[in-house]
């Protein structure tokens, strides 16, 4: 999920929101994704780590090369995977652009909300393509907090999510990226490129969602840039309390939120 | 789909529009709907018929009884079902609040397109629930315009589409009910209910949907409000050109047009 950062992951809480993220997530997102034994699968932006161990599980006998450009993150995706008794993971740092890496020697690549912080997210797909082997698959996860609706409407929590997204543009990124994924992933010269939409639906039927996805993943995102909105003067500070206040309001019992990633896979 | 008025059908371009409409979502809304052979069906506000012929098909050994309160619509909703030689369903002229039927007499009840016209849809599915056998069944499908989004984006397509958010509360309807789907059906005592978001997800690589939604259903609702739109000054005709051009503009090789639905069942 995007941050109005390039890196995530340089507190533990944001640590512990990414795995909390990633645990209520990971049927919706990656249950679809499994690399043969054998197979080598290069993951790129690993960050933390959070999707290196789900996919690590689903392809347990894949060999898998996760490359970031935080040494410090690196550090704490290797002593998370290391904990979980994880032995198919190889870590090496690098950046996307510049990978530690061999040409055309990859069976698969794996792009989890990373192209949402480039400036030049289809340069990057482009970048990468050489280093797959012929035939061999893309997977491209992102979200878009263009998607985000929910029930009661709110003015301010739309201003305030809204937020999100220009800080995103101050950085260089763009947190729409998630409905781009087919014209960008066509556009680098993949093949067979299909985009699925990932809708995060959440009533009150589903109290994991509730909290684990619209109080403690995407409102926490929001509350989270409340500092930066106030310093810049995006929103005064009782529009914005009200804001992060009707966020909350969309976790009662009557309340609903829906929020959108895309999945997009294509072929060399 | 919403329209800024109660009744649907009153012009034979506007009956052909809702039939390519159907025809386009009949998969992604309907093919989860079968009744079974014997069972009573009662659709409410079936205008022109465009979904009593899927209902029918899906379900060719139930009795349905599709009432609406527009005999116009009713007569036409009849000829083409005859057309198509369909024999299982039954017309009855009717207002959702003053039914024709017996109460206690369904097994199933289907309400599609027809909450967002009413200034109490809780009411509306309050005053359903008698009509149901103990057990029977109710769906409910509507649209949601502020699920609606695109690439590129542009501002003045998103204020058109807010237009018609706004005409429809003008008639006391409510184009975003979609996403209250779960609220509204529990909030009126039915039980087990299960809202799934029905998102038509539209890039180059699915051409009918291209058509079929982003251009003759989509955009084609939008632009005809556009005489009410400018009438009320809602929008200048310079935006409103510019908004519309920018949404058939989605449907280029490198658009994106994404819209949800959403499907409620639930049980007496």
């Amino acid at each position: 999920m995007p941050e109005n950062r390039y890196v995530h992951g340089y507190s533990s809480r944001e640590s512990e929101r990414l795995a909390d993220q990633a645990e209520t997530l990971t049927s919706l997102l990656h249950n679809d994704t499994r690399f043969p034994a054998g197979s080598r699968v290069l993951e790129v932006g690993c960050g933390t780590g959070a999707q290196t161990i789900i996919l690590a599980r689903n392809s347990p006998g894949a060999l898998i090369t996760s490359v970031d450009i935080s040494n410090d993150s690196l550090q704490r995706a290797e002593k998370m995977v290391r904990q979980e008794g994880i032995t198919n993971v190889t870590f090496q740092q690098g950046d996307i652009f510049h990978l530690p890496v061999v040409l055309g020697s990859f069976d698969h690549i794996f792009v989890c909300f990373v192209l949402e912080h480039l400036a030049e997210p289809g340069l990057a797909l482009l970048h990468l393509y050489p280093f797959l082997k012929d035939g061999g698959t893309i997977t491209v996860i992102e979200g878009d907090h263009g998607s985000t609706f929910f029930h009661p409407e709110n003015e301010d929590a739309s201003l305030a999510v809204h937020c999100l997204v220009k800080l995103q543009q101050q950085t260089g990124g763009n947190a729409l990226i998630g409905r781009q994924l087919y014209p960008l992933v066509r556009g680098a010269g993949y093949r067979n490129v299909h985009v699925s939409p990932r809708m995060v639906y959440i009533d009150a039927s589903r109290p994991e969602l509730v909290e684990g996805f619209t109080k403690l993943t995407f409102t926490a995102m929001v509350e989270g840039v409340g500092q930066e909105v106030l310093k810049q003067g995006m929103m005064n500070a009782d529009s914005w309390a009200r804001g992060i206040a009707a966020l909350y309001r969309t976790a009662e019992p009557d309340g609903v939120f829906c929020y959108t990633f895309f999945k997009a896979t294509a072929r060399k």
